[in-house]
């Protein structure tokens, strides 16, 4: 079987970049918005539109208030199945990625859709000041925000992201419990964390 | 300065054990019960006794009830003082370690009382079943406990931890954020996992 490692991570933590060293120094397939790309080439939905999809919470699919409740459970709802159709590739895809090769999966729920895979899963976090200057850094506050406002957005996607997890898998997303090695990134460099993380992932 | 790493655990999660192995393998100094045996030479209280004061939360001290409030207040209380002596006593030695080497020092609050000396903050947990397993096999279960009594002592030991390191310190035990890293022992080797950290805590 394939050697899979999972990485959830907090927005701004440095998760996607230590995955991507990691699988670099390990020489593994690393997988993270080409999943986006290839539901996108399956589905012919755009790109930006499965993002939005999968990295939400499901919306309320039928009128909480309706006088015609056996209506709106009994009609087909498009949007629904649009949804329903986009979960099913991924889960799809990202099995098929594990069947392919070694690798890295960022986000997805990977680790909970793996499963049966064993696969070392990951999560990698900080404290907040560190999260903001990581995002300044990267580029990832391209709307040039005050510190207060990146971290509204900060906390914000990470409340969906939370939100989508809990929906999807019975664990709890940045519960310890649901991951095999938790990394506090606050007083560490990316690429010595990657180098030393290529000896611990073959503990499992 | 010395490079230090402490060592909070869930109780069976193999904490202890993996403390003792890193030590081994970095040569480095270990501190566990050594730290009750010395606060005893220092105070000539016994070991089983001050055990039970730094593993508990500390006691009420005060009647709750009382007619003569400025009475209790006023008055010294001789276990009171005992047991800021046996804390005193505790944060003194913890300093002295950390200045006499590199070590490992597991529990105690080491992580928050030497925070200035930036310790490698390691967290050691599992699953139940797992720590269930554990404990049976390193004979931590003398009094040879139902699965469910087990059960139930591995939480009650979890429950004082938590409330002792929650009183003294402004972190909150067992969560992440009060960690560099936290390891889930449930499906790994303890001797495999300490040969992997022996490269990671360089990198704080």
């Amino acid at each position: 079987m394939n050697k899979i490692i999972t990485i959830g991570r907090e927005f701004g933590s440095g998760g996607r970049e230590l995955g991507r060293l990691l699988a670099e120094k390990l020489q593994f397939a690393y997988y993270d918005k080409e999943i986006i790309s290839e539901i996108a080439n399956r589905t012919e939905l755009s790109e930006q539109y499965i993002q939005s999809v999968v990295e939400h919470r499901p919306i309320n699919l039928f009128p909480i208030h309706t006088g015609q409740s056996f209506y709106a459970y009994a009609m087909p709802n498009p949007l629904f199945e649009q949804n329903q159709e986009i979960y099913a590739q991924q889960n799809k895809i990202i099995h098929e990625m594990a069947e392919r090769s070694d690798c890295v999966i960022v986000g997805r729920c990977a680790d909970y859709i793996l499963r049966d895979y064993n696969p070392f899963r990951i999560f990698v976090y900080a404290d907040m000041s560190s999260k903001i200057k990581r995002c300044r850094e990267k580029g990832e506050d391209p709307e040039n925000l005050t510190d207060k406002a990146l971290k509204k957005k900060i906390y914000d996607v990470d409340k969906e992201r939370a939100k989508y997890y809990n929906t999807y898998t019975d664990h709890v997303w940045g519960d310890k419990k649901s991951y095999d090695l938790c990394i506090n990134t606050t007083y560490m460099e990316l690429e010595e964390v990657a180098e030393a993380l290529t000896k611990m992932i073959f503990v499992k």
